[in-house]
């Protein structure tokens, strides 16, 4: 019997010897393997945290300190231990999810998923703490990649000066991190870990300090003159922090006693943790970015199962020809140079790529002095975190009518990752930017139509929105028109539909043929500005429309299209518009959250079959 | 004739004999001054910027240069030295803009008004140069303030391990500087301006380097050994900068040395200056806040005249209430606690009031902490603002379903700052985050009793805008129900609108029933969820729908209430969207922009005699 059977919640762990804590870890780390080779997830960030997060739970409760987890893909340790060991649905619908969910168990603060936010929350959960006068405890657990993120700034400055007594944990792995960034942990590397000096400090703080008025001031001062001459600071000194650091991530007696150092010194401390990405596990050590996110994997080589060409690639395949053709191309991406497929990119033009960090503010920003300057940027990026640029597509670009291009990723649903990585919103956040224009291709040779008519012949904001994953059925490129019927032209309803969704169209419009319906199915390849004179024309002869679409409910096309017939004076017998809803969509398979929210081309033809019977009967 | 007349462009400037300088800019404070106390505008931080203007003209030359400044609205000298002398109607629609505008002056590099963005722009422009293969300088100016966002420090580290020739001036005034960025500058204070270790380095750089194969090396090894135990690092030497500073910023020539310094010294150099808020008119040094956006004031005394009660202020005043009620009440701001009106709230509940300086982002994820973790967090942002936390509304409070209250100022129409502060977009990009409530008071009545609901009863994400300035005609308290109907209940148009907007509503149907037109005019509460029943009742009866609202056509509540009635099978003979249309309305006098796009009582009053006309006849 292991060890890790044994292990039923965080109590477990704390009870443990010292001297078994190792047997733990490795324990834990064959695991995870196994159960990544199987189901897939973040591997490398796993292994790299397992001593870390072992730390925190001999030295927090969990069940009622509150641990904020940054990005998140890092916690499948953290779930090992709090009672969630059941892989077998691991990101499947209705099982355990990838990322920290607060409604799948109380050991899980709050949500996590995009970066950069934990220490923000963990601010606001301190203050809350202090202000309803309650005494559990706040930490933040936070990658070095994340760090770059301008909101952790913001939260690293506001908490160093709020004195909350509050830990924020930086899990630096070297990996994700920026030369700048990196410059800075040069910085801390030479920083002492200073136990004594942080003992004394605590001392003369508690029990010296409070019995003598005027000492604090004076401490301080002879401190500061001090730490000016003679100990060099470093951004968090400056910030508020107690720094603690560097420590080696994997010595686990380390970690754990400097986080309980910092959790009993009762005010910002930040504890500096080194860890290896991938550790344990030689194929991930040598290849972490390959285990990054992974499918499923062969345990023993590490090789990858098979997995077949996609939009990412196709685009970055695109976007490395056209910048063959056209010199002032450069491409921009933030931290996601492999997921939005531009490695190739990378390699034929490395002056002419721009990896700026977990940062999509500032890339959208940069992209529009480029603009304004005469490059032509595109910035690739998943939907989800383009959501991070909103204030800059209006402020920085579309005021001034930039040519800057978005590669939009990952748009509509994106399936295991959950419901904070799912592209629901970018067609409504997207079309309230002035003067944006939206390409939606349903297929590769599409996206390099489509990408290269946004790169080379428009001038002003546009957007080219793609799915993850492959192609569907539909082939050909119906790109020339701003959209088309791609399916005969019946008298009964009028599907519309864009991206790879047009495949279910099509699908479920061949199901209504089988049923005695005659539909007709427009395709959309250009979502804004939006021309309705199409799908006008074609429901002016049907009287029916049922609008499918991988977005969000508020701000969809087919309340748009609705609008517009109702404007031209078409009267619908019936209508019906079949999308993500609020967009809040869970983790699991693709096709199941398709079948889930009626996307699917059964239950679309059923939704046809159904409001034309409903209708018309009424 | 005095120095500024004859200066027609930033050539004159340069031609100046260096003793003229301080003349000159003595005549230009008089000029500001004289021209605020009639116009209004941003006078104290455009009193600290004189000197620092006049250097930067002296060295670039801003017709193919590209100075870059931050927020924008300390650029009165600069407008002043490239020809635009004419305050007339400053900030009036057709009239000069207070804020940078490219279309205005070629010498307007970029748009300005969101603070935070200039590193990141002018590393775009940077980069684009180098790409193009083109020679001229770029230059940002930030201030203190705005290096507080996330996205400066974004931009600040891949512009400094960029390489790229590119100057960030710091324009630090401490004034709206917080305490941890005060820390940071309390350290760059300790630095000393190191011109001659410059100077040499320099020299060892360009003739000495490329002569000795390995020196590089050798020497970058050394002096950072050296720097690691003598010179304290500061944040800009650790993120890739040559630090300048801090250089009094009041004393022209060595701002304009250093700058000519930093210019020349081909990598990116930070110039860190020191100026006075309000510098050199008494009653601004000593209140500068007061002295941020001012109205026209009496120039001698600098008494602002008289300003009437606002939303901002009746928010403050209520939400102090409330905060006197329910102990779980805190406040948020970022960096706008006068604007927002919560100088009242500070001083009753200093431990409940939250400044995070301009850090939207942070402010939305720490409220979302607070939630999570039992306060009642209200943020007070306004509307163009708040754009920059789209991402964390959805994420961050969202996906919980977390109770945060946003208090959305400056909601519409703002008029004076311009195409960079309207209000135009919150309706469609609050609409588009899962669950969120809006609720739109046209009253300061109406304002009170929505945020109580707002913060005492409702339990997920919920927003009440309001716009800038005073109430209308409409006093009533109507927010009992989600729509009501506020004006007869007439069987010919029904005219939908909200906030202050619906008393132009109100007006055009008085003159409509003038005219033989018997209108109902129905005020929306509740925006978001719609209730679209109240509204569909009513053009069941008239037939005919004119919406009017304060908010971009994209994602607007016409077009919801148009495809609501459509899929009611509620056949329109007429209806008209009257909007912000694409949202980018110019600077100007609120009552012209309101007419401008058609908002005004006249305009409604002829939309709806002209859609019942020419519907009628179609």
């Amino acid at each position: 019997m292991s060890l890790l059977d044994n292990i039923h919640s965080p109590a477990d762990v704390r009870a443990l010897p010292p001297e078994a804590l190792e047997e733990l870890c490795r324990e834990i780390r064959g695991y995870l393997i196994s159960a990544m080779s199987v189901h897939g997830g973040h591997l490398a960030s796993n292994l790299g945290a397992v001593e870390l997060t072992v730390a925190l739970h001999r030295v927090y409760d969990t069940g009622r300190d509150r641990l904020v987890f940054d990005v998140g893909h890092q916690c499948y340790t953290h779930k090992l231990l709090t009672g969630r060991k059941d892989f077998t649905d691991f990101r499947d619908l209705g099982g355990m999810a990838g990322f920290p969910r607060p409604d799948e168990s109380v050991h899980d603060a709050f949500v996590a998923g995009h970066a950069s936010n934990s220490v923000s929350v963990a601010l606001g959960m301190a203050r809350a703490r202090t202000a309803l006068g309650e005494d559990y405890d706040v930490v933040a657990v936070i990658g070095d990649g994340a760090l770059n993120g301008g909101m952790a700034l913001e939260g690293l400055s506001d908490a160093g000066k709020s004195g909350e007594p509050l830990v924020v944990v930086l899990n630096d792995n070297g990996m994700s991190i920026n030369e700048s960034v990196g410059g800075l942990a040069d910085m801390l590397g030479r920083m002492r870990t200073r136990v004594e000096y942080i003992r004394f400090k605590k001392w003369y703080r508690q029990t010296i300090m409070p019995h003598i008025p005027g000492l604090n001031r004076v401490l301080a001062r002879g401190k500061k003159w001090l730490k000016d001459r003679i100990i060099p600071e470093n951004i968090f000194d400056d910030l508020g922090y107690e720094y603690i650091g560097p420590i080696n991530g994997h010595d686990l007696r380390k970690v754990e006693n400097a986080i309980r150092w910092a959790k009993e010194y009762r005010a910002p401390v930040l504890v500096h943790v080194i860890t290896k990405k991938g550790k344990g596990y030689p194929p991930a050590e040598q290849a972490p970015e390959a285990f990054h996110g992974v499918g499923a994997f062969d345990a023993d080589s590490g090789m990858p199962h098979y997995t077949g060409e996609d939009f990412s690639s196709a685009f970055g395949r695109a976007l490395t020809e056209i910048a063959g053709e056209d010199k002032t191309v450069v491409a921009i991406t933030a931290a996601m140079k492999e997921g939005t497929g531009l490695i190739g990119f990378q390699e034929a033009y490395p002056d002419r790529f721009f990896d700026v960090g977990i940062a999509e503010e500032h890339a959208c920003a940069m992209a529009a002095g480029m603009a304004a300057q005469g490059l032509k940027p595109v910035f690739a990026v998943y939907s989800t975190f383009l959501q991070r640029s909103y204030d800059m597509l209006i402020h920085d670009v579309a005021l001034m009518g930039l040519h800057v291009v978005l590669a939009v990723d990952r748009a509509g649903i994106v399936g295991r990752d959950g419901v904070t990585h799912q592209g629901s919103f970018d067609v409504a956040y997207l079309s309230s930017v002035p003067g944006m224009k939206i390409y939606a291709p349903a297929n590769f040779a599409e996206l390099k139509t489509m990408l290269r008519k946004a790169v080379l012949e428009d001038t002003g904001p546009v957007a080219v929105r793609y799915p993850r994953g492959g192609e569907g059925l539909l082939l050909g490129d119906t790109s020339g028109k701003t959209a088309e019927t791609v399916y005969f032209h019946g008298d009964d309803v009028t599907i519309v539909s864009y991206g790879t969704e047009i495949n279910e169209a099509m699908a479920a419009a061949r199901m209504l043929r089988g049923r005695g319906i005659d539909p007709e199915v427009v395709k959309l390849n250009v979502l804004s500005p939006l021309d309705t004179e199409p799908v006008l024309d074609s429901v002016r002869r049907t009287g029916a429309l049922l609008v499918a679409e991988e977005a969000c409910a508020a701000g969809c096309i087919g309340e748009r299209l609705l609008a517009a017939a109702e404007q031209a004076g078409v009267a619908l017998r019936a209508s019906r518009l079949v999308n993500l809803g609020d967009g809040l969509l869970p983790h699991g398979e693709p096709w199941k959250l398709r079948e889930k929210m009626g996307l699917d081309n059964g239950s679309l033809c059923s939704a046809v079959l159904e409001m034309l019977d409903g209708k018309d009967q009424a």
